[in-house]
């Protein structure tokens, strides 16, 4: 039962599109991620996904609009929502998530598919 | 599906010790507080719960130790710990958790117990 400091945990690693697990409870996972380009458009059938980013501006497209997060601001996208995180400069990125997700969600694996996720 | 700013959400309340939901997901709540003071010592019996300090500096006192969490830091306080949130000075908190957590836990209501957290 130690305290997560975020700024040290994000300090650990600096490649995009691979999300850590810096906290698990009830099922659920604080992830956080270094983000920067186009990601794939996907779906999580049965998770609701929250993502906030830390760092950055992040474009959230979604098929009839896109919501620009800065720092200190969220959106829920719920379940069966396509989207797609587009970020034109590097995002630092939390997400609170059940552990089941995968971060491209119920589509066929491609290569930005983790599904074998690092606890930092 | 609308972007959520933290910092607008703080705004809209100053009283202490009253939570506020800000986005449901997965049975989980995302819940902001300012706190003041001492709080009551309390567990719950089946929920984590994840203090987020975002302003000020929150010491969180379990029986054999105190965690003291400054902003951009947080820690899982998992189901059946007792612990107790000190806020020498005012925090403002982020909470991630069940929606069926009860602020003051398992314990019988006291003063501080709210049980019909509004949404803000």
């Amino acid at each position: 039962m130690e305290k997560i400091n975020l700024a040290e945990k994000y300090a650990q690693f600096s490649d995009h599109w691979n999300p850590r697990i810096i906290a698990s409870l009830n099922g659920q996972e604080v992830r956080i991620a270094k983000i920067k380009g186009d990601f794939v458009w996907h779906h999580h059938e049965h998770e609701d996904e929250l993502f906030w980013v830390q760092k950055g501006v992040l474009n959230i497209e979604f098929r009839d609009k896109t919501v620009t997060l800065h720092p200190g601001e969220m959106i829920v996208v719920p379940r069966g929502i396509e989207h797609r995180p587009v970020a034109p400069e590097e995002v630092e990125l939390l997400l609170f998530e059940p552990s089941s997700t995968v971060n491209t969600g119920d589509e066929s694996p491609n290569d930005f598919t983790k599904s074998d996720i690092e606890r930092i």
